[in-house]
């Protein structure tokens, strides 16, 4: 029984025998040239000397399957992004499975796959991995974790770096990710029309800080779990300064807003995989929008709103009236497993 | 609400917002010193120049909780002695948790005090972390994913130094972790009289491998799902040398053999948290042997058997009137969430 005959993964996938050396060895075919381990306990890599930076992430995303991706594609993009936001050069990943025992062969192919197709995409390698199996009922299909390493060739870019003044853009249009996969999981329609942005952005930032003077980027984030608002009050109570944003500035789909609003959820808090927040000094504002919108996954980069030169944290929203309403942070964003 | 006065984790502990942030908080302010990382999307960490290892591990070790450790201390042994068995010295550590909502908050604050206090006496830093909440029935109560960095002071060990004629060595009995679980599982009894075994076994290595000649241990693994006859497999596949053992001389408690006898398993086939089979130069056997006895997780090192000069894989068990007996690789270990 092996990946190729059996149709399903069970138990004794997990249990660390032949059945899990042989899904292990056809999980490392499958990733082909992303794959730079050498089935040892752990993984031997060279590394310039000097800093790096270390993350991981979970995911739990439910459906783990969706439109234009999968939780495969997810957990690279993820510490791929981790990485890039603080300036390192994503390198190296773990990829950790937990996977219900029953989950179909093809759908474990079809994960593994899209992690090999976005870590070439990204430009990093799989150096391990680890696969447990639990029981039916135990999780829910399939849960992976990913922890990466980077290397810094530049200055890591830091929250503390960010100036009273700073304007704040955003790469690419918020809500998609969220609509999307509330739309599978619901049934609403919206699937085919909106898609996740789920992306690696490793690419893009390079580019764009190649682009701007050293320290042109303050500090940026990608905008995932807890969504716009969570960021811009990390980054409000971090300096200490009131970020202020325009409402009409936005980049929100019109179908993402029909969804929200049919929802009763606010687009700032939803869930994105491939939208960053950049704290980005004046001067260099139009530079670093004109660098993001050269790139694919920057065409509607855009400048929001600005780190306030008064004292006292805090996030508001501005109307086009004027008007600016204090938006609180969520005590929890009520829509788990987006991620 | 928060850790202090919610009594169990809920969903939106999970969703990237406040709570979750408070979480989050509480978590790090429990990790106390073994945490080194910014609370920025990547931990920036020095390293010196030159190679790496890393690695990473899954936990979903069911009961999480049990009489002397739980899944907190096994995520920090497993990921620390993958590093330490390879020759490096593990420097960091990334802890992701996938929590069930309703898990007592109590339990939480277990499993983070037990990887602080494993991280501690293994000199090893947590520097990034993540925390997924699902909901009740989408997982079962707790699981943890570690993945690791170390550096190389020294030459890594590797499974293609092992020669004809090394010597077999285990660092300690086999079958307590298993049977530990297995018997708060089952209600049978033997919990209290058999502990389970885990412990960071990287300040063992780091003396072992100070107290004998570079090369003189070729290679060694940590003895975890699979147990000591899929490790054993393992080195006979890669070396293409016959691996044999002495029945008579694997080190297993009384209460051990009676439970696993009970149950109908091998001890040889079942998983363990602090043990090492390692595969050493005949002339240096002696000092090894002192070396880990010197050590209070290696009291029980023995011999149990060495590598074939003939020629061809597999396993084999001899018994005290000298007769050999064919160990077969199971295709699955039947034993699953042991780790």
């Amino acid at each position: 029984m092996t990946l190729a005959t059996s149709a399903e993964v069970v138990l004794d996938h997990g249990t660390g025998a032949k059945l899990s050396q042989e899904l292990i060895g056809e999980i490392v075919d499958l990733l082909g040239e992303a794959y730079l381990g050498e089935m040892e306990d752990s993984a031997t890599l060279p590394l310039p000397g000097g800093r790096i930076a270390m993350t991981t992430d979970s995911f739990v995303v439910d459906p783990p399957f969706f439109g234009n991706g999968d939780i495969g594609k997810i957990a690279v993009c993820g510490t791929v992004n981790d990485l890039a936001v603080v300036g390192a050069r994503p390198l190296y990943l773990t990829l950790g499975m937990i996977i219900e025992a029953g989950l179909p062969m093809e759908r474990l192919r079809q994960v593994v796959t899209s992690v090999r197709d976005t870590a070439l995409e990204a430009g990093v390698h799989v150096v391990c991995g680890d696969t447990k199996v639990v029981g039916r009922g135990e999780a829910d299909k399939i849960f992976l974790n990913t922890a990466g390493v980077g290397v810094f060739e530049r200055e890591p870019l830091r929250m503390r770096h960010v100036r009273p003044g700073d304007r704040v853009v955003l790469s690419g249009p918020i809500g998609n990710h969220t609509v999307h996969l509330l739309s599978i999981r619901e049934g609403l329609g919206f699937e085919t029309r909106v898609l996740s942005d789920c992306a690696p952005l490793n690419g893009m930032v390079d580019e764009l800080l190649a682009a701007v003077p050293a320290g042109a980027v303050r500090s940026m984030r990608d905008v995932t779990r807890g969504g716009l608002a969570a960021v811009l009050h990390e980054y409000a109570a971090a300096v200490g300064r009131p970020v202020r944003f325009d409402q009409a500035a936005l980049p929100v789909q019109f179908e993402t807003r029909m969804a929200t609003d049919m929802l009763g959820i606010d687009p700032i808090h939803t869930a994105n995989e491939g939208c960053l927040a950049l704290f980005v000094d004046p001067a260099a504002e139009a530079d670093v929008l004109a660098a993001l919108r050269a790139h694919r996954y920057g065409g509607h980069a855009v400048t929001i709103g600005e780190v306030g030169t008064d004292e006292g944290a805090g996030v508001f929203s501005r109307a086009e009236d004027g008007t600016a309403a204090r938006v609180d942070e969520l005590l929890g964003a009520e829509l788990p497993r987006l991620c």
